[in-house]
């Protein structure tokens, strides 16, 4: 392999070896820890930069007892046992920032504000893009994720997104996974299942 | 850091200064290279073990004219210098695989077909969170992306998918990226403007 590769060593920890948490240890993740998350995912490509990510951190207790309610019952008691959880929204109106995340093209936010289905198609494909990203960055820093689409999102939007255009999209759970709460492993698609080469 | 962290270095390969190509090196990608990318993202994770994304590698010329008048005319002569492009879509019918995928409750494929709504919903979701895994993917294995959405998605479909219920998603070229084609790097938001922590 080039030197340009990464090691089989950090292959496992952000793929072979990753597993979903549904189970967690009593240990916390400090607010720098989560703000490291973010500082890494956001290099992650997006059409024209848009980044339409929007990410609310519960890290206290508080915080997460706001979130219980909207969560599927079979998720809820997991979740709460995390050190911190995120929701992951995508922001509607992401066109507004980008005079400034792609000022090669001025007209680019008009081409979104113009076309509502661009705008919506664009900011779920990217939103959802950059949660692979997030989960890829937090496992790269030493954390378990419990990612979920199990819940209300409606409720989830009035509650922590009210007065914006910020739409939920997925939920995940952060923290030190217990090994104990690991289901086993689920099979994928082999290549031939899933891809071709022409 | 605990000595689960992934290196540094790794983390500016896979992130920090991993560029979007615009142009390439006349340099090829061994099918075995194209397999290794799946090989590894197929391990993140997705609702339901799902595992919605379907890729088409364009590997020879032949193919890659195939999809060339499909791409927006700015996309055309950079994709074409591609070593190769990928085509990612979602398997809108991802849920016929779930009783393989997902052997942990049988009634979840019936959730799927049931619902065209969640069904869309989680095809794109999930998918495009795929598409999140199979960038890092091809970073971390000393590849350079080139994706893009800037094409005809129902003339795609028709040329790549006809008689599936796969839909095109995005598209990404790969292979050695000439620093030379890359654009000076456009500003990201500040935790601030895409976070906060409660």
């Amino acid at each position: 392999m080039t030197s340009h590769a990464v090691s089989d060593e950090a292959l496992n920890i952000i793929f072979r070896d990753a597993r979903t948490q549904n189970k967690w240890q009593n240990k916390p993740v400090s607010h720098a820890h989560l703000m490291a998350i973010y500082d890494l995912m956001r290099w992650g490509p997006t059409s024209a930069n848009a980044s339409p990510a929007r990410i609310v951190f519960l890290a206290s207790h508080a915080a997460k007892e706001r979130l219980k309610p909207y969560l599927a019952p079979l998720n809820r008691e997991k979740t709460m046992g995390a050190s911190a959880v995120a929701i992951l929204g995508m922001d509607l109106d992401f066109a507004q920032k980008l005079p400034h995340l792609f000022p090669n093209n001025p007209k680019m936010k008009d081409i979104f504000t113009a076309n509502e289905e661009l705008n919506r198609v664009t900011a779920f494909r990217n939103a959802s893009l950059q949660g692979g990203y997030f989960i890829v960055a937090a496992r790269a820093l030493g954390l378990d994720c419990g990612p979920m689409s199990g819940f209300d999102n409606d409720g989830v939007d009035k509650e922590f997104f009210a007065g914006t255009n910020i739409k939920s999209n997925f939920v995940c759970a952060i923290g030190y996974g217990d090994p104990a709460g690991v289901f086993s492993r689920n099979p994928r698609l082999s290549f031939d299942e899933a891809c071709e080469i022409l």
